[in-house]
């Protein structure tokens, strides 16, 4: 299935096993998604990407959990990642998205798309009351 | 700029100005920004999109206002619409998102698109327990 | 604005002269847009661009022209090029899209990307009907 | 597979059934393809997204059938939805599309997506004849 | 699982089998994988993308093989095409692309695409240094 | 032009002018780019994207300096990151990319997307040679 062969045993390499005893305290939990154990095949990817994944969305900061998860759902649906998709969807319903606000996340993202795609083929200018400073 | 040319007068049309003046309502502001200039071109595409976002985007529903323009913006970053990046994330401010939380969500959305590519690279396959169904 | 440095006198090199004279014969127009100006920095890939585009574009093929360069622009909105919106929307027009047309042509492209995105979030699997072979 | 369970017996809600017996009625067939069937998740997202499709693409409009579907399917192979591609490559076969069609609509899809790329790599001026109104 | 059916005996199409022919002998094996068995159903289109391919990506040029492909991976993971990320991961593979190679791509590919998102959504103004040519 | 107004005196804040300290020394020039003057306007974010960055593309890694800037412009090319493309363009450039060379990165990047996008149309299934672990 995937372009790398996983480790048969990631967490005889104490990088990994550090990296993964810390998902299983983050999480409470003793599974260990599939990411994470491709990603062993190079223990510095893992330790950077799980390291940054984990302060942004596992600790607190100003936008809640949902939100956050939601969000990255949006993206992933945008650029087409099947499981961050997955993945990511399964997390904002464990931070308690509901299928409402499932359905609600789709129908936003999906009509958000439509305008992109139709403003990307008007081409309007930017209106000046938009800009952040002032033109040059 | 623009691959049509906006009329000079949309307003002459009544269907123009049944839009355009719903826009002000629901603004409460007397500026119609040039997404919906240009779409005046044509008064039937005008409104189908004019009524759909407003549906979604300026009535309640579920998600709070501050919450439903984040997402839109992020998605519109991934989908690279200029315009619709600086018109949302405009209304996004508009709605209260502050400059913290603007840095959040740009962080939430690049780390999300960072872990996209990294999973479209690997492949890996999707965890059975993120499936909403059992596999058939 | 780009980035390259197209060269000033691109008809001085006679590969780029010859693909000049092509384009101003296929067009019956004395004027060489931008794209082919600045590939003129590489007479090799100028060549293979404008024969493989011309080919397909320019010569009668089973799609009439107009059909052919609505499919050009709605595959560059989706890929947010720019400057291929704004040629091949042009393109469209000189080959008889009329404005409806174009709203339609619109509609079309931000509807088709709607769904696009709501699939890729649903993730519903794809039915053994639409399936060109049986399934292995 | 998907990221929501379909419901088992989506046609007891009355909202649901309407739909699929509309979509039985316009296409003349018993079949009701999955996205429908996985959308029943929430009924009004269903009838939202049935109706635009259904009133674009199913009713006469300037474009006729086949090419508004091949249209369908270029921006959906951009935008990489895996379901939407094989959907619309169905209905475009089924609205008459032959395989020598086909593979010319592949032909313009995928050098259209080449010169998108090499023009967002060489980022030219858009030249001023292809503007729709003058520049400001 | 294709939209196309493949041709059966696809060899008893000569152009087909030239096509093959030229495959076997370039790659020194016999094996001739999916893309174009399926690519078969249209003998013209297979020309023209094995040549393509052909020249560019099997034939000495300035760039050596393995940077070659392993750009070539790069693109695909943006464009998230699962066929040719696997293809073309075994290609840099069998050019030499070690494992570790291989994690720093997918760590560059990732943090570009971080950045790219980060910077659609803050939307800089290019700086005059980075332009091949003097701003008009 | 920007979604942010970028603060007027970056390096009154000590975090920005350490960031701004560390580009110059890496770089050997006064010179700071747009994009670390936006970033400023949240010093955290512009910390972790300078280290990032930096980390991966001005350090010695596996890949030498211009090869890994011409897979960046790959991507931000495939992304359509209009500041991202013109900025690693010229950081090639400055690694020693000729002009030749980088028409071969454009050759190269277009001719990836044409086939991703005709793979997309495609969908054949991925040859077992190609996995890097058995099928399960």
């Amino acid at each position: 299935m995937s372009t790398v062969a996983p480790p048969e045993n990631p967490e005889s390499d104490p990088r990994v096993k550090a990296v993964f005893d810390d998902i299983r305290a983050v999480r409470g939990s003793d599974y260990v998604n599939n990411v994470w154990r491709y990603l062993a095949f190079n223990p510095a990817l893992l330790e950077d990407v799980w390291t940054s994944v984990r302060d942004l969305m596992a600790k607190p900061t100003l936008l809640d959990f949902k939100t956050k998860e939601m969000i990255y759902v949006a993206v992933s649906i945008a650029n087409s990642c099947h499981y961050c998709v997955h993945s990511h969807t399964a997390a904002a319903k464990a931070r308690g998205m509901t299928d409402d606000e499932h359905a609600e996340l789709l129908q936003i993202v999906s009509t958000a798309a439509r305008t992109n795609h139709l403003l990307n083929g008007l081409q309007p200018p930017v209106d000046d009351v938009f800009l952040a400073e002032p033109k040059a």
